[in-house]
C-alpha cells in the first residue's frame, strides 16, 4: 500500500515568510517597524521555550518583540492592567497572552482583556466569535496555521466531512468553525464521545487536537483521509500515532516540523497585519 | 408502530413564567422594573409581528418593553447611535435588535454595538464566544430555548451524537456550541453537505434550523431520535416534515407551539436577569 504524503510545514512556512519580509520591508519604509509584546506569567519551562521561539522568530524577520515576564503570584487584576498598558501603547501592535497562565488567575478574563485588534493570537471571545461568523478580526493562529496548510497543499475541503478531536477554546471549537465557514460539515469529538472510532472512519479530514500522545490510530481511518496534527506532547509526539496513521491516510502533517512552526509564522503574519492597520 | 411523544413548549413556557413572575415581583419590591427596548428597522410586517408578540409577554408579565421603531432607511450609523443610546440608559436592561434588518444595514455592527451585559437575545459576537466557552453571557435565545426544552422532557445528552442542520449565526452556530458543552457529540450539516440523510440517520438528537419548509424527512432518522424544530416557515410550518417524523422520532416539538414561544419567554427570562445584575 503506498504511503501517505508528509504535509511539512517548512514550506508554508517558507512561503509566509516571503510574504512577511515583503510587508515588514514596506511598513519599515514608513518608518513602521512591527512589535509583538510577549506576555509570559510564571515559570512553566515548555511556556518559557515557546515565547522564546517566537521573540526569535520575530527577530529574525525584522520584527520587534517586547518580552515581557510576570510573577507566578502575579494577581488577574494586575495581569489585565499590564494588558491595559499594552493596549494603550502606541508602539506595540500586537499583544501574546502564554498559554496557560497559572491557576490562581482568571485566563479568560485575561484574554478578554486584549484589545480586539492587538489580539493577534485571536485568544478573545469577540475574535472568536467574528472568526465563527466569517468577518473580520485576527484568526486563532493554530487553526489559521492548519487552513494555512490545506490551503498550501489544495486539499479541497467544500463539502467533505471534518471530525475534529477536541473542543479547547484556543484549538478544538475555532478550528471546527473555520472548517464550518470553508463548507465542510465538521463534527466535533471529546473525552465523553462515544465509539470515536466509528466517526473518525467517516471523515475527509481528520484535525487530531485532544493533547493526548498518538491517541488517533491508523486503523480508524477512512483510507486516504487527510489527518492534520495540531498536538505536541513530551517528547516530540503528536496527538496522531503516525507509524500507523502513515498506512492508511492520503496526508499527514508529522510532528515536529508540521503544524508548530506554521502556527509561530502565523503569529508573525498577524503581528505585520495589525501593524498595516493601525499605522 | 408507536407515535412520537409531542414536545409541546407550553409547560416549559409555564415553568419560565412562574420564575419570572417571582423574580419580577422581588425585583418591584426593591422598585425597579425590567426593562426591554425592541429596536425594529423597516416594515417587514413579520417582524413587526413579532416584535409586537415580545412587547405583549412583557406587558403580560410586569415587564416594561420600550419599542423603538427606526424607517427602512436608516443608516448604520444612526442604527448604531440608537443603540449605544440605549446602552447609557439606566432605565433599559436589554436590547432586542430585530432580525432582520435591511441589507443596506451591517447588522453584525449593529448586534456588536449592544453593551454585552443588555444583549439579552445573545446575539453580539462576545457573548457567542463566551457562551461556546460555557462563560457567564446571556446565552442566544433560540437556542437556550431548545435547552430549556430538552431539559425539561429530561433528554439525556451526555455523549449522544446530536445533528444541527443549519450554520446561522443566530441559532445553527450557537446551538452546536452549546450542545457541545452539554457533552454532545456534535455534526453540523448545511447547504453544502454531502448525503444529510446518511448523517442525520446516526442521530440521537436533531436539531431543524435550516429555514427551509419540511426539509427534515421522517425515513432520515434513526427510530427514537429526538427532533427538535426550530424552523418558523410561512403557513405556520416548520423544517421538519412533522407528519413522516412523528412516525419514527421517538420525540419531536411541534411547529407552532414548540421552540417559538419558549423563546419569547427566554428573552424575557435573560432580561429579568439583565434587571438583576444591573440594579
Amino acid at each position: 500500500m503506498p504511503e501517505a504524503t508528509i504535509l511539512y510545514g517548512k514550506p508554508v512556512v517558507e512561503q509566509i515568510h516571503a510574504q512577511i519580509r515583503q510587508r515588514v520591508t514596506a511598513l519599515t519604509a514608513r518608518g513602521v517597524t512591527p512589535c509583538l509584546a510577549t506576555v509570559l506569567v510564571g515559570d512553566d519551562p515548555a511556556s518559557a521555550t515557546y515565547v522564546r521561539m517566537k521573540s526569535n522568530a520575530c527577530r529574525r524577520l525584522g520584527l520587534r518583540s517586547v518580552p515581557i515576564h510576570l510573577p507566578s503570584n502575579t494577581s488577574s487584576q494586575s495581569l489585565v492592567d499590564t494588558i491595559q498598558r499594552l493596549n494603550a501603547d502606541p508602539q506595540i501592535h500586537g499583544i501574546l497572552l502564554q498559554h496557560p497562565v497559572p491557576d490562581s488567575i482568571d485566563e479568560r478574563v485575561a484574554f478578554d482583556a486584549i484589545r480586539l485588534d492587538k489580539d493577534v493570537d485571536g485568544v478573545t471571545s469577540a475574535g472568536f466569535g467574528l472568526a465563527a461568523f466569517g468577518r473580520p478580526a485576527h484568526r486563532a493562529c493554530t487553526p489559521q496555521a492548519i487552513l494555512h496548510i490545506l490551503d498550501f497543499y489544495q486539499v479541497p475541503l467544500t463539502g467533505r466531512h471534518a471530525v475534529v478531536l477536541g473542543r479547547s477554546a484556543i484549538l478544538g471549537k475555532p478550528i471546527a468553525a473555520m472548517l464550518l465557514n470553508r463548507d465542510c460539515t465538521v463534527t466535533i469529538c471529546h473525552s465523553r464521545s462515544q465509539d470515536i472510532p466509528a466517526i473518525v472512519r467517516q471523515a475527509d479530514v481528520v484535525i487530531a487536537a485532544v493533547g493526548r500522545p498518538r491517541f488517533l490510530q491508523g486503523d480508524w481511518l477512512k483510507p486516504g483521509a487527510i489527518v492534520i496534527d495540531a498536538g505536541y506532547n513530551e517528547g516530540n509526539v503528536g496527538d496522531a500515532d503516525f507509524a500507523s496513521c502513515v498506512e492508511v491516510a492520503g496526508a499527514i502533517t508529522p510532528v515536529p516540523g508540521g503544524v508548530g512552526p506554521v502556527t509561530i509564522a502565523t503569529l508573525l503574519l498577524h503581528t505585520v497585519a495589525a501593524a498595516e492597520q493601525q499605522a
